[in-house]
């Protein structure tokens, strides 16, 4: 429930729907606007009486919201979200198309030193790469986990890049938000509530992939957990759904960023690594994804593809990426000059 | 089976191989390169004894196919198709990125004319229009069926431009063909093979819809069916596929765009109307597809959206398509410039 | 829109009904019932305005009906529809399970006479066999077409069996009828509209399998058509859809069976050929289905199922179908007697 | 990868097997049978050098298992798990089918109680009911958690019944496991690889849940974590996937159940409430699945549906659900007598 005051309300006004939504038994959220504040209910189950706030001469509206979020809707918080990322990166608004990249999986110091130095060089703020990895097979690599993290953490320092990795687990939330700079939860934890709700505790940007079978909807209230939490710091990824066609190896369902974008005042950003499964398409699904709207892309390089202990066929080499590099940054400034 | 013969081999051996594939009960097509001659088997079950084959000498080699495509295959054919539309306009290799628009069935010859006219005079060649509309319920607007082949055909007698229409059933290609300049086969009938038997008859230009659960296999092996009938002219068309997301109508696939266009040497075009089925979805995807790719788009307009028997919401109104129309010719440019 | 008369309304009152909804454009459906009539309307575009109606006294009730079906719906006609095949077999109501059988395609006078006497032997009264084989590649195997359907003729005058064949197209439905006793219609062309209408204009039963991701509400679509044409003797069966999971052929969707048996008063049956793919899954699959209200089912055997030039994995061989039969006979004399 | 040995070889030849495995960096288990021991090699990174054991005499055969799982697979562990529920309750194997019941939350000791006295009057031997509940919203009902433990605590002890809670988090797997009997991952947690690895920990019986969208072998992958861990006692159980159909809320997919049957020597059970979401479907689709091979059921059942906090549509009422166990005894009785 949203409650809309009159623009002529006084703060005094504003305390007394508060007071009257907690005698409710229900929380309230103030959202300051320029031209009047709203206040949010949270806790509801299903529809609320709200004889009590209806009686509040000050209150112009009161908005019955029965979808599953609240906090992460464009109605409760009209204007674009600018995630913060470390002390110089932004993410969403008219910030710049951000391009995350790096390997799959950490895997040894001189592979991740070799690809930090080389987006140093290329322009590239953030580094991604996996300490923990959540595989199909118990038999099947699992990550450096700890090992990796200090890995993660010693490269930021020398080379400055800021640095993401993935969180599989609510009590490893501690440690990682330690190590690294962005934490990411991914496709098949984007319903683990636990962990979103640990994600929520802390004031880290996180990145929160869309479920391979997850309804847009699904994913909104999985961000909605982190926010409710007190965490306003999160970052959409579409990285590919599973369907019918095995010719990829997800589906990029692509439609749903400026979908999402309407829904929603966060950042979205895509991941055409995953989304494809395959090298000669991430190219074209990285650069077509800016123009859909996305506000930036996560893509996965390895100095050496062939040698990647995971996700290899998906991966750059450092040469095709650094060709996108320069064409996404022309077609961020095309995009912004001639299409918005 | 694709038989490739030494750079040296006479049009004597070409015939020799030929006689020694019709000996075997399948059928040689020569496909003459600028290096060498290759020649194509057509109408085997399963592999082929090659034997007969390799014992001559001007054969070089000989490659076993086991797909459900040979004609439609890069393979096959190494050099993109281009599809003439009428006398001046082409879809495919480097022509202008092509744009059809119109509405979704052909209503009256005063909603035609007015979308005609406005057509005209936005420069855009092709013109889409349903007579025959495939309805999931009986009970459903079925389309002006012939009357509506008969104004299609006035409108595009009066103003110059080329028309599109969809031909559900294999006995209305004849009338069809006489009608419009280009047929359309429809998701729904993707597999309907004697409708593709019958357009394959023809030589007017085929728009070939991607089926709602087709997968990129199947898509091309339908398509096969119209070239191996003898009508090279087929453009192909993603229009969203099926999948558990009820958010949009279907999802958009465009990730198949440069994949397909490595597969194909057919030209591909994006259809965003029925692929995302949300008004606000259309620009933004329709660009994306020409980045991806894509070499033309067919949408939905209407002059009075909210009046229209059918796709009245994914249908856009004619300002809004105005301006898309002015986006696409700007990317359009940029794409070829910069990201080519 | 459904009109319900009161229990005490004439002949004339309906004729009277019948009269104003003529009147109005639209077409009436008399539905006489035990105790009282109900008048079906055919025709309209969206919601009807039913004042003219809602004046006459012997009208009890206006139902709005929003489905994109009528005539297959229960509301319509509340018993099981009963469908004759030939002159002694049945099926739906109470009718036992009807057991159907064959291979995938015709492909010899041998291989169907030898499947035909086995049949005959087991006490199986329909047997099926393509004789036009709608194939995803062209230069796979298309059946013997009419050749197949003179076989299958041949066939049922020696034995006696039913025979059931697929029809693809509509210019084949009267040469198809005159060769056999039932018709299919296949998942490629539960929406080829133009077929379905043919279908509805012969008297022959019709198989209609559902779509390889149609909905429930476009099959019962799909066989309105055939209904509103003149033909109720229609068959729906279910053969699997199609989804992300690959370790069966398609996703046998048994739940639907129970549902649609709710929705509609068609007799229903199941194919655990096609929706397996998987030999050792055709008899647990089959069996199951009995369970879950199917009132038949579609079984693909071969003599020598490895050698079969199309679906051999999932054929059963001769002594394995008998096997199951057998348990068909019994579990279906069970559920008869302690499940129903 | 397993090494077979020759029925001749000794137990210091099955040592030196293990010995050689261990000194090649992997971890050998043996899985002693009645003619011959096998032994299975854990710890690989794809295909290993097997070199050194084959020259060992006693080695038979050497099978390199590609699959993402071992420990689970019938060619490693022939004969059928029966999986102790509690001191005299057990499933899997030829035991007969058993029924799990209960609420979908615990929602008051009220409920809990009438639920399970009802039960207990009915034959059922174990009770379900969620305390904590895996929510899409955060404003939704999350549980009653720890007091729901304490509840379903307490009606064990009351009423002898056992008890299956479902365990959201690796660090609650202790609390719980002391307050029930078996512990139920869900199907949105099976790919939360930190608690499968923590219920491979402790040695009560897991039911773990199919994903949303799992593939077969990614189900069989986190039963895999499980059993490496060190638990043996899981139950899988199929719960209905994720399609394009939303007549039902999921497509029960029963096919996969004689599959892996055929693939696992794991019970596996059926949810039919999940994977129908309508109560009329729930007593068919329960009942198929016995024929279908399913071993078990869990259904969803409620004092008053229409009231309860969550899943009331797709929960039966007492009386409906007695009618149904009462068929379950039947047709389980007939499937072993006259099916097997």
């Amino acid at each position: 429930m949203l409650i809309v005051m009159h623009h002529w309300a006084t703060s005094k006004d504003v305390a007394q729907v508060k007071k009257t939504i907690s005698s409710m038994g229900l929380k309230p959220v103030a959202i300051p606007g320029a031209a009047r504040t709203a206040i949010g209910v949270i806790g509801n189950q299903g529809r609320v009486n709200d004889a009590p706030l209806r009686d509040i001469k000050a209150v112009m509206e009161i908005i019955h919201v029965t979808k599953p979020y609240k906090l992460v809707s464009r109605d409760f918080h009209p204007a674009d979200t600018v995630v913060q990322l470390g002390k110089k990166v932004k993410v969403g608004g008219t910030s710049p198309f951000l391009v995350i990249a790096g390997p799959c999986a950490v895997e040894s110091r001189k592979q991740l030193m070799k690809t930090a130095r080389f987006l140093k060089k290329t322009g590239v703020p953030v580094l991604r790469g996996g300490a923990y990895k959540p595989r199909t097979s118990p038999h099947s690599f699992q990550g450096m986990r700890e090992a990796g993290l200090v890995l993660l953490d010693e490269v930021r320092k020398e080379t400055g890049l800021l640095v993401v990795t993935e969180v599989v687990s609510p009590e490893h939330v501690g440690i990682v938000a330690e190590h690294v700079d962005i934490l990411q939860v991914g496709a098949r934890n984007m319903q683990n509530f636990d962990l979103l709700t640990e994600v929520g505790r802390i004031k880290k940007p996180v990145i929160l992939k869309r479920g391979l079978s997850a309804t847009v909807e699904e994913w909104l209230g999985s961000a909605e957990y982190i926010l409710l939490g007190g965490n306003p710091n999160v970052v959409l990824c579409e990285r590919g759904i599973r369907t019918f066609e095995t010719a990829t190896r997800n589906t990029a369902d692509l439609a749903i960023i400026p979908l999402v974008r309407g829904m929603s005042h966060l950042p979205v950003i895509f991941d055409p690594s995953h989304a494809t499964g395959k090298r000669p398409l991430v190219a074209p699904m990285a650069l077509a994804s800016i123009v859909a709207g996305a506000q930036g892309a996560m893509i996965e390089i390895h100095p050496e593809p062939e040698r990647a202990l995971s996700d290899g066929p998906q991966s750059l080499h450092f040469k095709e990426f650094e060709k996108l590099r320069a064409k996404i940054r022309s077609l961020d400034g095309f995009v912004r000059k001639h299409l918005a």
